[in-house]
């Protein structure tokens, strides 16, 4: 299983060898020096076909060939829970030529996050490590806590201390050690480096772990299989840290690569306004370095409120290479877009997770798509996961006595 | 497709033509005269075989044959979600044959009930049914919601105002009308009967509707399947109204009937001490006519906070011919198990979806299984959708500036 060839940094194109580097780039540094897996594509041809495919499970390890798993203990493969193979949901009623929805939120965990969770475990073990951390919003601490008690490894989470209740709790049920920082993500982040170093635990934040994004790319692969490999027009997905949208575009040019497909999907990524620092830095992009500016994030939707993201680098050069492109989206157009998307599909998503479809509606109104154009919107986190912030969207809730008379005024009053 | 032939009442064996009745024996009653459905297993037989399932998508509808689907239209078939294809794990670490867990918070909604709605909607959807309606403690409400918005369907929905937030804010983001009871589920039950009637809404309700049931075997289906068609000698599962039970029983009797498998798991149902209505009608069961008590309930365990349980006939019925039987566990051993099942497996469970696990560790523990018992339990709900109840088992939280003197200061007193 000799596919994988090297490590290379996104910034100076220095080639390493796997074992050689754990995180980033010596030269380039955290922010700039992320790593990325080169395979060798035409080997990896050979072995995953679309008639090998079909005879597979529908979850991550179907497309075991282009992941970056080396030596497989089989003892411990495939890790205990079950990452990928969500359904991709066709939305109707919209003048173009058709909208899916990829529902990532019955996940494992709820979210995406579980894609990248499983090979971190999967490394973790192969490393004999004591102990893993990571900093996030609260999606992938979650993640990570789940599959890590499955697996029977401990677990220190970095989260802010404002994330959303359930993620909280989701942490707390699998037994994790859980440092809630008071401040923001970026601050959680930087402390869970710290801490990785002076501890000796091995670290799943993003970006700076180069197997991330290698889980994160099964998305595009399954997406890609799920419409019998005819490749959509568009493909949209929120971005916070950008490991995500890094994720897919590597998934879609490796199609390529490997001759299943013949083009890419041009992609586009959702942020929110006022936490937008990856696409002003795609904005600003001329091919050469990517210049980071940071903010301090500002939106409700909590797993892209990221001012500080870590795989901005791949995030604007992959999206510059794929010829794709960033757009905004406010916050009260995200809270619209989870009340219409749960409508209308009866998909329920977190704020982030509906912040793409909140994209492709502001597009569509703006007349950004044709009427052939086949588009797939990610819904990267479950809805439960955030309850607190819908409040005040929805509405059509009457509490009574049990008497069919109150129901009856009800009834006549509201014309319903 | 007439592989149907008749629905029979469970207590006086009447039978009647599919369409001549929509829910309930008119001799018996709506507690009494629940009905079920007839096959005429030798020519499903022929249909389902394990072959042919081989070939077929991983969601219910793989066993097609065995579903009281009578005229397929194409256009709205299958519905717009995916129920059911959820994972069984296995648990290691007992001293038994195996442990299996099967998670179904992995649904759209996060619960069992999607099993059953899916069916419920196409039902709906044949008799162009205005508006549906159902009484839930809150996961059967949300199933509906759902489903219902998915498909263009109006819904009118009743709970006990006391259910968890998260599944209120699931109803309300879908836009349902929903009708929150200050009373118990079991008064919400009664108005919704009573409104269904006086305004002609499609009831969706336990028991009364024998679709319902028929959703719910795909459980015992998929679980056997997953098992390569070696049948567990236990399976154990959490009972409020008492209409899962009655599918898994249902389901795993019909496997036996079309040949696929030899023989039935022992099934075990496992009530809250403090709601047992039909743990106890299932005690003093003679063999003849199913005596029922009802109580008040009293569990946090909301889904199975059931006092007049409505599918208790065929529950009771069905688990004896079955020879299996019921248990009882407190609230405080299915905290422990929410607690102990998500650390050890990583499914983190809402009680009245741990409340299964709970009695398998009550019955280990009381030496109720032998060395080679293989066991599934089935986990119904989503943790996410009630975070309330554990807040006060967990722990290892620190809320700390971001220092990593902090980080040292409480290792060191932990001794983590």
């Amino acid at each position: 299983m000799n596919k994988i060839t090297n490590l290379r940094c996104i910034s100076c194109s220095h080639e390493y060898k796997t074992g050689e580097l754990e995180y980033t780039c010596p030269y380039c540094g955290h922010r700039q020096g992320t790593l990325e897996f080169l395979y060798d594509y035409n080997s990896v041809r050979n072995e995953l076909t679309t008639e090998q495919l079909s005879k597979k499970d529908f979850d991550i390890w179907r497309y075991l060939p282009l992941l970056p798993i080396e030596k497989l203990v089989l003892s411990k493969f495939p890790p205990p829970l079950k990452a990928g193979g969500t359904p991709l949901y066709q939305v109707k009623g919209f003048p173009i030529g058709g909208l899916w929805v990829k529902d990532d939120g019955g996940n494992p965990t709820g979210s995406y996050k579980d894609r990248a969770t499983s090979l971190v475990i999967i490394k973790a073990q192969e490393k004999d490590a004591r102990a893993i951390t990571c900093a996030s919003t609260g999606n992938a601490a979650s993640s990570l806590a789940g599959f890590a008690a499955a697996a029977g490894l401990d677990t220190y989470i970095f989260v802010p201390a404002k994330a959303p209740k359930a993620k909280i709790a989701q942490l707390l049920v699998y037994g994790t050690h859980v440092f809630a920082i008071k401040g923001s993500y970026d601050m959680a982040y930087d402390l869970a480096l710290k801490a990785a170093d002076r501890f000796g635990w091995y670290n799943r934040s993003a970006a700076i772990n180069p197997y991330l994004v290698e889980g994160k790319k099964t998305g595009a692969f399954e997406v890609s299989e799920q419409l019998d490999w005819k490749v959509p027009d568009y493909v949209l997905v929120s971005v916070g840290d950008g490991s995500i949208i890094s994720g897919l575009c590597k998934g879609f040019f490796e199609l390529v690569k490997i001759g299943i497909v013949d083009r890419t999907p041009t992609i586009i990524g959702v942020q929110a306004e006022k936490a937008d620092p990856i696409a002003q830095a795609f904005e600003h992009y001329k091919g050469d370095e990517v210049v980071i500016r940071d903010q301090e994030a500002q939106t409700m939707a909590d797993s892209i409120s990221v001012g500080s993201p870590r795989d901005i680098v791949k995030a604007v050069k992959y999206v510059h290479k794929n010829k794709g492109f960033y757009i905004r989206v406010s916050d009260e157009e995200i809270l619209k877009a989870i009340k219409d998307l749960a409508q209308r599909t009866g998909v329920f998503s977190e704020p982030a997770g509906a912040a793409s479809y909140a994209g492709f509606l502001k597009l569509l109104d703006a007349g950004g798509f044709s009427k052939d154009d086949r588009i797939v919107v990610f819904a990267t986190g479950n809805g439960l996961k955030d309850i607190q912030c819908i409040q005040d969207i929805t509405g059509k809730f009457y509490k009574i006595t049990p008497q069919l008379e109150e129901i009856e005024r009800i009834l006549a009053n509201s014309k319903l």
